[in-house]
């Protein structure tokens, strides 16, 4: 079975053709930000590099946002430029794809793919109650329950990102709300409080290595390994925030993994998910769990490889059947 | 199909009879707090006055506690005396009960029980993404998920009061760590919160109307009708933790409904629960979801009643046979 996974992010469209589960060709442009005709068009020109509709038996597409289940519809994408509102991305795809009928097209969120991806491939394997955690510019997630992706009624399932960690107040979150996990836990976020620390009189390494620009992932561990005091801080705060979600996580649908992945987890690398562990372990209701906290162990191909699971049969059992990974 | 479902409490073990899906007899006895042996054989005396084991073709326990799939041993019951340990609950009642082969045994979480009743035949009907959340002497939760009840594979699926709602510190819960919504929500823990406030110099009609006697659900009442000052902050605290802590769990697993129950909601009644609702929708992480929060209808039986029905099959699928509802 050939299968097309494309992982449309914020700066690039990322796709794989995976052929009896093993990755056989892989293909990455720049994502537009001239709106959504031209990101359609993009992900119809990745479709093409990999050999076009005609050549898979399925395609799935991996997005950043909530995902309507039935019409796969975009709900909310704050990081596609033109994505404000609702967006048919399902129905649009198909159109501009002009898609063969024996051929399916699964619209999905980008973590959701991810975690698919992991369960089936990569650090999840063997485990049925997995949360993915990803921690990059903000925090998304998703959720195996019982061996099955949980969409839930409104496809929103998983966004821990959004668990609130403060009772009252706290730092304001990119959706607009205040004492999210992703506040604390998200590098936009982490990059926002540093400069507003910087300003306020506490000089940190964090601002005189990015400048004016972004703050990266390799800034906060270049700013970590030499000690800088307000990097100290901000990932204390992001793993105590990350402690009190994920054992809060566990705690209400019972899991026995955690998986850590993202752009700025994979940079700090294994010792900041140890540290995480800690913090969930100290916090865990029922002591005795066997919960785990691991690293992804994908890299960045994740999600476009767990969009090409998800498009391999109707989308609420896509996960059962590749389930036999790579090589199979 | 008879059924025998037995809610078994900290102070009362509470039974029913249920015969195609009606309630035809029910039996109250106190909970011995002469340890395992005595508890064991109150159970049975609540089952022979409802005809005893051969009258029914399941039995159906609920338990406060977490209860181990597969083999219905407790693992943690801190409000039942000398259930301190693992107690083989399933096992020693099945011996006591000298159940024929053709009865089946169930036993599970005693909210886990109620908001199964309440799924079926009560509050839920027709929602098929459920939490319920129930605020007592301590806040007890269940979870319905595309239909099923959530158990996880531990057994702890559902224990909303004991999740987090603060980041740091924060009152100490019964179950010794800090900041959990029992800590805020829990009628035990606000006794505490209350005796201490008016001991500090803050004097409050709680602790006059209780005086040494345990601060019953009813003095919070009377308390409130009266606008005193201590009442009043410590159920805004409450609802303020219960917003925190049922939004966040609505945004992770993407739920449509909340029913609210237990003793301490049941006596201050819907405006608390109205309260409740503007929580929660005020910190909901998807501003245009439809999920509401409503008070459990079916009462203090709620327990008993769905210890029968997960008495009804196999207890991975026994929420759907009595799909129908009293009457059917």
């Amino acid at each position: 079975m050939s299968l097309i996974g494309i992982d449309l992010g914020g700066t690039k469209v990322q796709g794989v053709l995976v052929d009896d589960g093993q990755v056989v060709a892989d293909a990455k442009l720049a994502t537009p930000t001239s709106g959504v005709h031209d990101v359609v068009a993009a992900v119809v020109g990745c479709v093409a590099r990999l050999g076009g509709p005609t050549s898979a038996d399925g395609i799935g597409i991996g997005a950043p946002g909530v995902v309507e289940p039935g019409t796969g519809t975009l709900v909310r994408a704050p990081n596609l430029v033109g994505f404000e509102g609702r967006v048919p991305l399902a129905a649009l795809l198909g159109e501009a794809l002009g898609l063969p009928s024996s051929t399916s097209l699964v619209v999905d969120n980008d973590v959701n793919a991810a975690v698919v991806a992991e369960h089936r491939l990569g650090a999840g394997q063997g485990s049925d109650d997995v949360l993915g955690v990803w921690v990059g510019t903000g925090v998304g997630g998703g959720m195996i329950l019982d061996g099955r992706l949980r969409r839930g009624p409104a496809g929103g399932a998983g966004e821990i990102g959004h668990v609130g960690v403060v009772v009252d107040g706290g730092r304001q979150c990119g959706c607009g709300l205040f004492g999210h996990l992703e506040s604390y836990a998200g590098r936009a976020s982490m990059e926002s409080e540093a400069r507003r620390r910087h300003q306020a009189g506490k000089p940190t390494r964090l601002v005189e290595l990015a400048g004016d620009k972004r703050m990266k992932s390799s800034v906060f561990l270049k700013a970590f390994d030499v000690g800088d005091e307000v990097t100290l801080e901000l990932l204390d705060e992001a793993v105590r925030a990350l402690g009190v979600a994920l054992a809060s996580a566990a705690t209400l649908v019972d899991l026995q993994l955690v998986v850590v992945g993202g752009g700025l987890a994979g940079k700090l690398g294994p010792r900041f998910v140890g540290r995480i562990e800690q913090a969930v372990r100290s916090r865990l209701f029922v002591r005795t769990s066997p919960l785990r906290v691991v690293p992804a162990t994908l890299g960045e191909l994740a999600g476009a490889v767990g969009a090409a699971l998800l498009a391999s049969g109707p989308a609420g059992a896509s996960t059962a059947l590749l389930a036999s990974g790579p090589g199979a």
